[in-house]
């Protein structure tokens, strides 16, 4: 396969995924074709409840939902030959390509969903220019779209150069980043239990085209809670002494979790995002919602400030004498990315003439790749996170969100020369 | 006509209208129905905005919705002849029957607006058993379908016996109770300046079967406030000092609100019946909702906690450093009804063989009723609140809300007989 | 004893009172000088600990201060042959007359605690100009100063007329009516186990001087709850996260105490009068208490908020994981007073030459004499709470308030008038 | 002067200034004392207002009570000689060497006040079994007695050997660094205008006996804020409407001030440590007091935290239609200290023996010496704030806090040093 035509799969690809965005635990028809093309490709599948522990999906959308994104899949061109693998919304795979060669085993991690936002419609944008914008009221608004892509190139130059290669390949696609809800049930279904070297990337995120971040140790940890407030309504002129007042809890939890102290250990974070409460105005309110995340610089701290959360949750729901229920619809870890395999990306970075930078601390945002990573080091191995710069036309998770293309064919190879490198190692 | 075809005509009415539920300010198909009938009757008519002042209309729906409407009630049944007059959402009508002969002038207020409730599907609910439960997401859940049908009937009788009357008689079809909304807007537009006598009337609402209360003081003056904040988001991770929390404001008001004391003159309440702010778990939050509603024995009562009211919502923006706004989207008064008026009633209803009970002073609930019977005793008129009791499936605003008919002839023919011995009294 | 001497007396006794008034439970020094005089009237007394359950004291002062007290009594002129009795602060008494001649008991109660208010220095004030000011930071501030006196005068007369006089007389002298703290123990004691007619009275209260009202039902039922909360102090610029915030759980307990919702059957009041929290500006506040106060139309409305207050407090604590302590330190109930001892004494005060009103409703006031009235009420007897109209130099609790003297003889003649109307009633 | 004596001057001026401890802006007896020492010692002295802004003295006691605490002062050993200069409240004192010899002005800043904490009553506490334990209610539990004493024997050293030494030396003794409250009036009464190197230092804060840290760099910026509200009182069963309550905007303050945001660009700190609101049970609270304290890594980052404060107090004022006033009394600014100046410090605790670190970044508290420092760099010069570790018996702060005393003649000496060493330096 020549370098062109890999450079127009890619394209091919991203563009594909990007006008049929799926969102977390429903990337159906995006995991059929993915699965397709692995096939083709020679490697070895795994995909659906295989791959993921029912028990560790966190946010699933529930049935109803599943069943009629089902077919919408069916209808927008999914395949139909994978498609009964991830029917019920566990959408992850394991495409392995071993080389039967003694080597360590090396793992590759791509995240596949895409956002609830509706894409921009102005004449500008490049997706709507070159006709590939979303066609449903989802975006892939963060690159996601060339996450799987690249994941793809990678695929394709494994199988191409196969021969040439030692050891074990694994590429992991995984649903449901976005709320950091998917990493922790393929994490729990072990498909990382023999993983030497892990490699998670993302691209943009504020890295200049052209160069290439070989471990990011930013993240913070994190949970995503849903929380609920059960009451009991009544007529607020009637009488309203017999209500048991949802919303005046909820009120109260949201302006509490917010004045959770600050930890002397290191940086905290508790935003409650949404709140919604109450059917009518003359009804004393007997439901809230309220959707939480906290962070915390470590996940012990991060762990301190869910442990308050509920505190006051709970404290909340009893002034009020309200039932209650706190659900965790998200988790990501803190992490420290391997200097081992940092080191490597770095070097085919600066072979690739790029600019490859070895570490970097900033950012406080969230990522379940730290699962993975977390999973592989507790084991004895490595795993790193890396960002591959690129131009964006706007922010990630703005409605304007774009990237530049060449970068898909820049992070492929890369990956591509890093898994060579790390095929080598003696175990 | 006879008695016979005057109740299956109270019935037909009754269901058709229920069967077809519009909400406040968007009555067309039943306004257009109400205005061919009365028409056909012989009734002078005033219509739309020439009954209505536009400035005073509160909680009106937008455009959008008001078009989207007109467009449903063309498609269902509307009467095209006098769709034009209420296209906009001025849905009011004044029906007006001259005798030419002396006599006072006697006015008869009807409600005509359904709810935003999903009718029940039970099987043993008697709109669904019999062929007219609601054909759309609304419903007749408090008996206006009722009030509009025993308006006309009230209607057939003024006109079959017009000349044994005196005076003159207006009928006035009122959109919008739900929500005190609609009333403030007709009195603003002069339709009972010339009104000696006013009778509204209600069926329901606790009073048993043959019984009719002919007086009902305990309204409370109401205001119904649309409370919104309007903050600057941002990334709740990354830079969330950036961020002006419209949720946390939100939050502060409604708990302060409701704390709002106590008034040593008398009854008040307070109720935020909902809320609805941000727009993501992981954005500090930059808009806030809250249906806001106040209620006091008096008028002066009400306007302490609506003085209140205010303080606590702009502090709570100013805490937070927001925008705000507070929207009046509902008004109803505290009265007396007049002694006067009641006691013909009562005679009324003891001829027709029913229980008559003058007064009854029960009740928290609100209702725009109070704005006519306020102006006309205030011209020096007399007006009265009355109710006909009748046999109740469930509560109102239940979603199984069902009355027995019966109670539509009875209360057509004891309106008529209080208008016959209303119209005899010198002015 | 003449009239003129009786005036004298009531005069003497009440500015020797006044000016070394004494709080709730240390009404030593009082209470000696009370039960001497009815020792020389001839009165059976019981005193102390005899006539008051410990366990039923609500806010009684420590040892501590109770001793301090004593020491200031002893040197400020109490009676050395009674201060025992009061020692340890159960400073009631119950004195008793017994005709011997068959007849009801008819019982008076008289409360004698003061305030802890500055009294008034300016130069138009009566006590100051007359020489009777507080000699310490206490104030006879509500009148019950000239209640005792009252009493005391009312025992002459009894003594004076004994002869004339059947049936059995007690007089209740109460110690703590402020904060509504020490009629419940004196009740609990068994006081009024055997009372027929009970007359509780008070002065002033707005009523117009030579008026008199018979009976006054508008007091609400009210407890008063001392709350504390107990959390753990750390440095708030070093280790914050270990705190447990005492402060911040007893602004959230005040402000939705406020917010507990109105009854739909009656009036209710709460109160968070004061909060004390913290120890220096750089710790995170490890302990906080309210003064908190509940009242409603009835004793079950009081209760329904108690009931919430309870959840209010233990929510608050539980969301900042605290201990926390409710105390119950001042009751009273709501009462309707008996007609059949109301009309007694109207028609005593119209023998008077007085305005006697039968009835009056007003007020959103408590008193603990309810607790006395509920319980010969309970017992098939008849209780009332009267007022005496005075002039008032300044509102009660006011530093500047004063009577018009002149109500003592008045209110002291027509109580002794009732007592002997009353004592003739066959049992 | 041998070692021997300076060693025993040490302690007998630490043992003294502790028995005797002063509180912020009232080190009347101590700064009299300080003055006549250093008097003797040659030095020419500056003191009171000379050297301190009026305008620029943050929470320093009202008149009464500084009129108060001279009296004590006259009775508790003060030096009458130097006495009027501080009588008030102005205790500051610069006491300047100059050796006419061309070379830098080096400064060292000490502060004197000590804490309102009642001492340690424990056998076992070492100022109690030796006999200097506080005669009142202030305690010594920073060690600022130390702090004062070691001034002393650095003056003393510099008087003995001032022909050795070059340019001019300034000694500062500082009032109320308890609060951060005295060291910016210092600053702006331009006493270290002239001053190019500048050494602040500390005894404890963790730091191992024998050790030394030449630089202490995680001063967090300061601001204390004493927040108040003014309402209106009313009875709180009789007429509640009519009050404006403090105690519910204190509350909402407190809980809102503690749920000010997180700021991405470093640590922020927010306590509110005490608030009293309300005169009684019954009464609507009229008045609030908040002290509060925010802290941030930069001064920046501080200043966002103070003017969200600011924004929240006067929200919540206006809530509840209130006066509100926020009064700053007490600042501290973050800094780094000049390497220039810590270099020559490790070097002299090294060559004494010592351990010496060059730097620390630990610590989360605040300090006003910022101030000078500051100062000093921005006109050009160089400063640092230096710890000398010593033994503690119990934390700083704590009623059993002592010092091991082998730390005076230590820090002494090497201050000593470090005067030496500087004074070298050409300009």
């Amino acid at each position: 396969m020549s370098k062109e035509v890999l450079a127009q799969n890619l394209v091919k690809w991203r563009r594909d995924f990007h006008q049929y965005p799926e969102t977390g635990f429903l990337e159906m028809r995006t995991a059929s074709i993915v699965a397709s093309i692995l096939d083709d490709l020679g490697f070895e599948l795994q995909m659906g409840k295989k791959v993921m522990s029912a028990d560790h999906c966190m946010g699933k959308p529930n049935e109803t939902e599943t069943k009629k994104h089902l077919a919408w899949a069916k209808e927008n061109g999914a395949n139909a030959d994978y498609l009964d693998y991830f029917s019920e919304g566990y959408t992850g795979i394991v495409a392995i390509l071993d080389t039967h060669k003694s080597g360590p085993t090396i793992a590759y991690r791509v995240d596949m969903d895409a956002l609830p936002i509706y894409e921009s419609t102005s004449e500008n944008h490049a997706p709507l220019k070159k006709g590939f914008r979303s066609i449903n009221n989802n975006m892939h608004a963060c690159g996601h779209d060339a996450h799987t892509s690249i994941g793809l190139g990678l695929a394709s130059l494994l199988a191409a150069k196969k021969d040439e290669l030692r050891g074990k390949f694994k590429l992991i696609f995984q649903p449901a980043e976005e709320g950091t809800r998917g990493a922790k049930s393929m994490v729990e279904a072990g498909v990382v239990s023999d993983v030497d070297y892990l490699i998670a990337s993302h691209i943009g995120i504020g890295v200049p085209h052209n160069h290439v971040v070989a471990s990011n140790n930013g993240f913070l940890s994190t949970s995503k809670l849903d929380v609920s407030f059960k009451g009991v309504a009544s007529h607020a002129g009637g009488n309203p002494e017999e209500g048991k007042n949802a919303l005046l809890a909820a009120a109260n939890a949201a302006i509490n979790l917010t004045a959770i102290s600050r930890h002397s250990n290191g940086k905290t974070r508790i935003n409650v995002g949404e709140m919604h409460a109450g059917s009518g105005r003359n009804i004393i309110p007997d439901n809230a919602a309220l959707k939480v995340e906290t962070r915390g610089e470590t996940s012990e701290i991060n762990e301190y400030v869910k442990k308050q959360a509920e505190s006051i949750v709970a404290g909340a729901a009893a002034m009020y004498q309200l039932e209650y229920d706190i659900e965790l619809v998200g988790e990501g870890k803190s992490c420290t990315c391997s200097t081992e395999v940092a080191a490597v990306l770095q070097e085919c970075a600066q072979d690739a003439g790029l600019t490859g930078v070895l570490e970097s601390n900033e950012s406080a945002g969230s990522e379940d790749a730290t699962f993975f990573i977390d999973a592989v080091q507790k084991r004895g191995g490595y795993g790193t996170y890396c960002i591959f710069g690129t131009e964006l036309a706007a922010g990630h998770h703005n409605e304007r969100f774009d990237i530049n293309e060449d970068t898909l064919l820049q992070a492929a190879e890369i990956l591509f020369d890093s898994a060579a490198k790390l095929s080598t190692i003696e175990k």
